[in-house]
C-alpha cells in the first residue's frame, strides 16, 4: 500500500502543478476514496488566479468519482471497494444552516465548499470525504464513471438554477450562457416542464450542444440586443424565469430586463470576477415592487441529489457525456489544466481517467 | 343565423341523445362558442347513470373547442371567429375559493364543474362559457383542433395529478392505472422531471401507450400484487410519489403502501362509484406519523394553464394525439356515447368533429 | 340624488386640491361606493410631485371604505348600503398575471394599482370599483370603518412584506424604518411567529409604536452603524429575514448585509424617488451564491385578504389604529393632505371622515 | 464518578420502574447528558402497554434537559458542563429520509424516534444522545429547565401540526383534544397567524388553558354534535385547517367534514390504540376532489428547531409551563408516571426533577 499520491495542487498565484502528497487517514466519519475519474472546472482556474486564498500546495478539484479506499471508524453501510461519486460540495448536515436547508452554506458563507477551500481537493489519487454517511453516493452498476462523475457538480449546479427558476409546467426560460453549468441548467429546464427554452449564447459549438439538451432557440449575442431579442420572442412579455449562469453585472441585470413581472431570476453565475457591485435597474425591477424574485444556490451536496440524478441516467433521460469534448490520462492534467485557463480548442469539460 | 342548434343530452337516468335546443344568448361576461371538436369523457357516462342529479334535456360534455361565436357586452380582448379552447371547469375567479387559489372549488364543492351540472354542456354545437376573460384560450394558428381539445380536460388534470405527486428531480412514481387521465399523468411526470415511472395497467394497448408517453415500468396487475410488485422494484423502499387515477378504494389504499415514509398520494380518480368511505391502513400509514401527505384535485380551469400547455405542444414536447382511438362525425355521437359507455374496441377517447 | 361630488385632485406637479366631479356610474361588473372614512398615503404625496404621469383633474387616493351605493347589472352577492372595504389595488383576477398568483400586476407591470393610476382616485365622496365581486369586502357589523380602513392598504402591504420574509416559527427579522408600512410588517412579523424582531427606527413616536406592535429590540441610526448594531444583537450571525420598507438604496444594501446566507430581502419599500440602479455588494451575497432570495411586492388585492384580516381585527389580534395620528373631517383634507407632505407634527396617518 | 444510574424501565407489559443500570459510553459522535428536568409523555404509557415492541429493562422517556456529561470524541462545539436540550427524535440527518427533509423518518418508518424504542430513554440519569452535533441544544441562560423541557416534544410536535394546517394570515382553524400536544397547536396556531382557533375540549380544566393559549371559541362535544358546532361557527363553510390531536378514527374523519373545499386536515394524534383503518368519508371529501390535503407528521428534531422555540421563549411569546399541573422529585417517579396513566386529579403534564 502506498504512502504517498500524486495531486494537481495550487503552487502560487497563477500556478499548478502536480507535487507528492501523504494519502489522507480518515477521522472516525471520514472515508477515504482513490480518484478513477474527474472532471476540471473552471472554478479551480479562478482560484489559482487567486480568487480564493488558499495555501501553496493545497491540491485542486472537486469533481471525482472513485473508489472507497478506506473507510473511518463510525462509518456504516458502506466497504471497501465499493464505486462512489462525491459531490462538489460536501456539508455536515449537522450545523444550523444544514438543519436550515442551507446545506451549501454549511457552518458559514459557501462553508458546504471545502474541497480546495478548506482541505485538499480530489484532482488527487485519493480524496478525503468528511461526513461520508452522507456525501458518499454508491454508482450503480450500470453507469459508467464517465456519466456519473457530471452529477458531482455540472448537472447539480445546473439543475439548481432550474429548479430555482421555479418554472409551472410549460412556462418559458431563458439562460444566459451556455458554458457547462448553463448547458446543465438548460438539461434541468428541459426535465422541469419548461415550455419554452431560449439559450443565450454566441459560440456555434455551444449553441450546437444548447439545442441538443433541449433549447427551442438560441439568442446570438452577436445577432443584436439580447434583451430585445428574448423579448421579440415573447411578444414583448418577457419569460417566466431566466437563469444568470454567467457571472458577468451586464447578464445579471439582463436577467431583471428579460423577466415579466412575477418572474424570478435564478443566479448561479460566480461573480467574483468583478469587484463592483451588482446592478438592479429600477424600471423594470417594478421600482421594487414587480413581484420579481432574485434566487441564488451553489451545488447542492448529499448523496440523495447524487442518487437522484444516477436515477435520470440510468432511465436515459440525461446524457451529459457531449459535453467532454477532451479527455485525458492523469499524466497529462497539467496540460488538461491549461487548457481549461485558455479555453483553447472549444474545450467545455475535460475527462481525466486515473490509472 | 339558426336560432337553434343540435345538442347530446341527458334524457333521464341511462339515456342520452341528440335533442334540439336554443343557441344560447351571452350574459355581460359570457361569450358563446361554436364548437368545431370535442371529445367525450367518461365523466359524461357517470352523470348519464346517475352520478349527478342533472335535469332532463341537459346538454352533456365539457371537453371542446371552437371559435368565437358572439361576445358579451362587457367582453374585450377577444373577437367573433377567434379560435379558443374552454378548460371543462371555468371558475368565476372572484369568489373566495377561486381567490384562495382552489378555483376548481368555485363557489363551494367541486363549483368549478359548470358544464351540465350548472348549466349545459358543450358536446353541441354552440356553448356558453361564463367569466369569457379568464376561461377562453386563443388556439395558436399551428396548433390543430385535435391536439388543442386535450388540454381542456385530460392534460390538465394529469398534470394536476402528476404536479400534487410534488416530485424533486429523479423521483420515483406509480401511477395507477392508464386511462386517458392516467396517462396524462405519466406525461406529467415525465415533464416534471420524474426519474422512476411506474405505470400500473393491465390491458395491452394502454400499456403500450404508458410506455410511449414515458413509463419506464409497467406493472400488470395479473402478474401477481400490485402493491409487491412496486415494492420489489424499488428495492422494498417505495416510491416517492403514488397517483390514483382509477376510483378504486383498493387502488386509494394500495397508494398509500407502496409509497415511502415522506410520500405523497396524489388522488385523481372519481369515487363516485362506490358509496363506501376509503380507507387507510394505519400500519404504512406510520399510525398517523409517517409525513406521508394524501393530495387531491380536479382539473384546474383557466385560460394561462391551457396556454401553457399549448407551448408544449408546439415545441414539439407533448402530444396526446395517439390516445384518439376513434374518430366521428357529431351525427355518429350517439354511437360514439355509447361506445365510451362499453369500452368497446379499445376505445380510450373518441374525438368528434363538428362540422 | 346629487350628480356631483367633491373629491381631492391631482391639479399639476406639486398641486393638489378639492374639485367637483360627476359622480361615477357603474359598468355591468363595477360597484360604486360611496366614501365614509379615508387614509391618506405617502405614495399620493409622490404622485403630486410627479412620480407617476397622471392627467390633471383625476381624484387621488386608494386607502378608503364606504357604502354600496350603485351596482352594475352583473353583480350579485351585495346590496345598496352595505359597508364595504376595498383594497388599494383592484385586480381583475381575470387576466394571465392574475391567474399565475400576481393580481398585484394585472395586465402588466405593477397594472393591479387602477386607484388614480388608471382612474379616479377614492379621496372622494364616491368612487367607482372594477370587478366589484372579487374587490368588495363586506366589514363586519362590529367593526368600525376606522380600524377596517387599514385593511386596505397598509397591513395589507406590511403583512404582504412579513409573509415575503418566509420566517420559520422563532426566526429572527429586521425591519427597516417604522413608518405605517414598516408598522404594519412589524405587526405581521409578529403574527407570522418571530423569534426576535430587530425595528430600524430614529423618530421616539414611531419607535413607541414599534415596541407596541411587537418589536423585541429598536435599533436607532443615530446610535451608530446599523448593519453593525444588527450584526451584534444576533452573535455576528445575522437575521434570518429583512424587511425593506423605506425605499432607499442603502437600507436595500443593509438588507443584504444584516442576512445570514440563505436570509430572504423582502421589499415593499418604494424605489421611484432616486433613479439611480439598486446595488447587490458582492462579498455579503456570496458573489451571487449565498442561497439569499431577494422578493418584492406590492399590496395585494381581493376580498378574501381584506376578510382575513378583518378576521384577525375582530378576534383582537391586530388593532392599526394607534397609527392614526391625526383626524380630519373631508373638508379639512387639504390641510390633512399638506400634513403629510410635511409629515409635520409627528403624523403617522390622518384619517379622514366623510360626512 | 459513578458507574451506573437509576432509569425508568418498562419491566414487561404494563409494568414500569426504577432499576439500575450502567451509565451509558459514547461513541465518537455521541453526547451523554446527566438528566436534570424531564417530562412524562403519554406515548411511554402506549409503550407500556405494548403498543411498541421493547425489551424488558429498556429505559423510557424521551423529554428530558440536562447538563453534558461526556463527548465522544469526534464532537466538537461542546464541553462538558453545558446545559442542553435534546430533541424527542435524535435523527442521524445523514440518510436518504433525512436529505430528503424527513428526518423523522430517519432510515425508516418512524426511525427518528430512538430514544426507548431503539435505545435506553432519557427518564434515567444519564442518556446517550446519537449525532450530538445535530441533537444537541444549548440552553440560554436565562431560560429555566421547567419551560425548556417543553421544546423537546409537545411543543415542536403541536407546532409541527400547526404548520402543517399551512394557514394563512388570519385563516381559520379547529384543534380537535386538548391535551398537551393539542395546547400546543393552539399555542402554534396563534403564533402562526390564525384568525379564528376553534379547540375542541370537554375538561374544564383544559378548556381554560386553550383559551388561555389563544383559542377563541372552545367547542365541548357534550354540548352537541362537534362538526355542527364548527360549521355553525363559520357560517356554515367550515374551517380551513383541521388539527386532529387525539388519535381516533372519528375525531379523524370530523377533520375531514369540518374543513373547507381547499382545507388542510394535519394529523398529530397517535392512532395505535385502534387496529381498524382510519376512514375518509367521501362527500366531505369531494369524492376524491376537493381540493383537500391530508398532511401528517411526528416531531422534528434537531437544535435548529430547539433553538428557535428558545427564541420564542425568551421573548415572551411562548411560556407553556401552565401545563405543568404536577411536579416530583425523580424518587417519586414511579407514582407520577402511575398518575399519567390513570390521567386522576386533572393531570396534564407532570414534571421531574433530577437531584
Amino acid at each position: 500500500m502506498p504512502a504517498t499520491m500524486q495531486a494537481l495542487a495550487f503552487l502560487g498565484i497563477g500556478k499548478a502543478g502536480v507535487i507528492e502528497k501523504p494519502i489522507p487517514k480518515p477521522g472516525p466519519t471520514d472515508a477515504i476514496v482513490r480518484t478513477t475519474s474527474a472532471l476540471i472546472c473552471t472554478s479551480d482556474v479562478h482560484t489559482v488566479r487567486g480568487a480564493i486564498p488558499v495555501p501553496e500546495g493545497r491540491a485542486l478539484g472537486h469533481e471525482a468519482v472513485g473508489v472507497v479506499h478506506d473507510l473511518g471508524a463510525a462509518v456504516t453501510g458502506f466497504e471497501a471497494g465499493e464505486r462512489v461519486a462525491v459531490g462538489a460540495l460536501t456539508p455536515c448536515f449537522h450545523c444550523g444552516p444544514c438543519q436550515r436547508g442551507f446545506s451549501t452554506q454549511c457552518q458559514g458563507m459557501l462553508g458546504g465548499y471545502k474541497f480546495t477551500t478548506q482541505r485538499d481537493g480530489n484532482m488527487a489519487e485519493y480524496f478525503l470525504v468528511n461526513n461520508a454517511a452522507a456525501n458518499l453516493a454508491r454508482i450503480p452498476a450500470d453507469l459508467p464513471d464517465e456519466k456519473a462523475v457530471y452529477a458531482t457538480d455540472m448537472l447539480s449546479t445546473g439543475f439548481g438554477g432550474a429548479e430555482n427558476a421555479q418554472l409551472r409546467l410549460g412556462e418559458s426560460v431563458a439562460i444566459f450562457a451556455q458554458g457547462p453549468v448553463g448547458l446543465s441548467a438548460t438539461i434541468g429546464c428541459r426535465l422541469l416542464g419548461a415550455g419554452l427554452i431560449i439559450a443565450v449564447e454566441g459560440r456555434p459549438e455551444r449553441q450546437e450542444l444548447a439545442r441538443r439538451f433541449g433549447a427551442d432557440v438560441v439568442v446570438d449575442p452577436a445577432a443584436g440586443d439580447v434583451v430585445n431579442q428574448i423579448l421579440d420572442l415573447t411578444g414583448g412579455v418577457g419569460v417566466d424565469g431566466a437563469i444568470e449562469a454567467l457571472g458577468h453585472p451586464q447578464t445579471f441585470e439582463d436577467c431583471i430586463r428579460v423577466t415579466k413581472p412575477g418572474g424570478r431570476i435564478s443566479n448561479i453565475g460566480y461573480h467574483g470576477e468583478n469587484p463592483a457591485p451588482l446592478q438592479i435597474p429600477l424600471e423594470p425591477f417594478g421600482l421594487g415592487m414587480s413581484d420579481k424574485k432574485i434566487l441564488t444556490s451553489l451545488c447542492p451536496g448529499g448523496s440523495d441529489r447524487l442518487e437522484r440524478i444516477f436515477t435520470l441516467m440510468r432511465s436515459g433521460r440525461v446524457d451529459p457525456t457531449p459535453m467532454t469534448t477532451h479527455e485525458f490520462g492523469f499524466d497529462e492534467i497539467e496540460r488538461a489544466f491549461s487548457m481549461m485557463e485558455t479555453k483553447e480548442d472549444g474545450v467545455i469539460k475535460p475527462l481525466i481517467r486515473f490509472a
